[in-house]
């Protein structure tokens, strides 16, 4: 299995969190974005949207961290991962659009205004990032994971650019139910930091 | 079934849209933006994001067009609208998640810009837009559909914003392939309008 990869990249992160977690060898292709290494020919014929990370698993070639996730799920995991039934299915897929959304719209992006400098809005990405903070800490006051009973790719999906939030000038301190999910991730069987994120 | 719902809202018009091509009945509840219903204690419980579509289904109460969209899938919908097989999921979920970014935060913002006055940033709403429009023209030169050789819920989370691309001020003339893939769309049997589709 080769992953096209970006240390840096959270979304690249939850990548190599999830293989490791399913105890998954693969070779890691690092994609240099400042020297434009994901708008050549060769890596859009991959990844038509020129991002990272991309999956190739043979002659499966995925794109998109989201969609990368349910593959692992369904090739290498178990239901325990991702559940079949409709309802928990579902579940399941509602914190998954919050990481694709919120998270990355607003928690991801005020970090990458400060450390890559993006042309975004400070205050919309902040104001995007607290609301759905606030949505995460009560949710998670009487719970231990996002989704389920078990920690599913719901967690794993949302986990790195909650974790990393601090970068963007946010603190966490009034989230003591996300700090405690947080805790919890970490301790899973096969968790591995990413070096970025902050102690 | 219970759909929390707007007429103007696309996300909800791809619900009543899925709910159409499966034949189900619902009954609709009106959620007045305006008049703050989707901030009242009772209607934060349903949905903690404060946002339309909400499903209620029994009890169970999924929110996110998107998850709704796999539960009905999953629910009432065959292997046909989500296929299980891991390489096939992945597929369809890589066209959700495009659904989720660059469609909803490119051409359905720059539509609720000049629709509702939002305050986003025209400029990057539409380079984001353009960017998907490009990649979906191209993926579609030689394919009926987004993800697989059959509609998925892949074309449903992605048709209602790309089909309303005209009201956020960006012509869909030079995209023929794009064009011809609504007009599939168009033609499944159960398909429903949404009345602000410009003709």
């Amino acid at each position: 299995m080769k992953l096209y990869d970006m240390p840096l990249s959270g979304n690249c992160y939850k990548i190599r969190l999830m293989l490791s977690l399913l105890g998954k060898e693969y070779h890691s292709v690092n994609v240099d974005l400042k020297n434009g290494d994901h708008q050549t020919p060769s890596f859009l014929k991959l990844n038509p949207r020129g991002q990272v990370p991309v999956l190739e698993d043979g002659d499966t070639v995925i794109w998109d961290s989201t969609a990368i996730l349910i593959y692992l799920a369904r090739r290498y995991g178990s239901e325990s991962w991702l559940p079949l039934e409709a309802r928990e299915m579902a579940e399941v897929t509602q914190w998954l659009a919050v990481a694709q959304n919120e998270i990355l719209y607003g928690l991801a992006r005020a970090r990458a205004i400060i450390l890559f400098n993006r042309p975004w809005d400070m205050q919309q990405c902040r104001e995007t990032g607290l609301a759905i903070l606030r949505v995460m800490e009560q949710h998670l006051q009487h719970r231990h994971w996002l989704a389920l009973d078990r920690p599913t790719i719901a967690d794993i999906a949302c986990y790195p650019y909650v974790a990393l939030t601090p970068e963007g000038g946010i603190t966490l301190d009034d989230y003591p139910a996300i700090l405690a999910w947080i805790k919890n991730i970490e301790h899973l069987p096969g968790y591995i930091a990413m070096t970025s994120i902050s102690p």
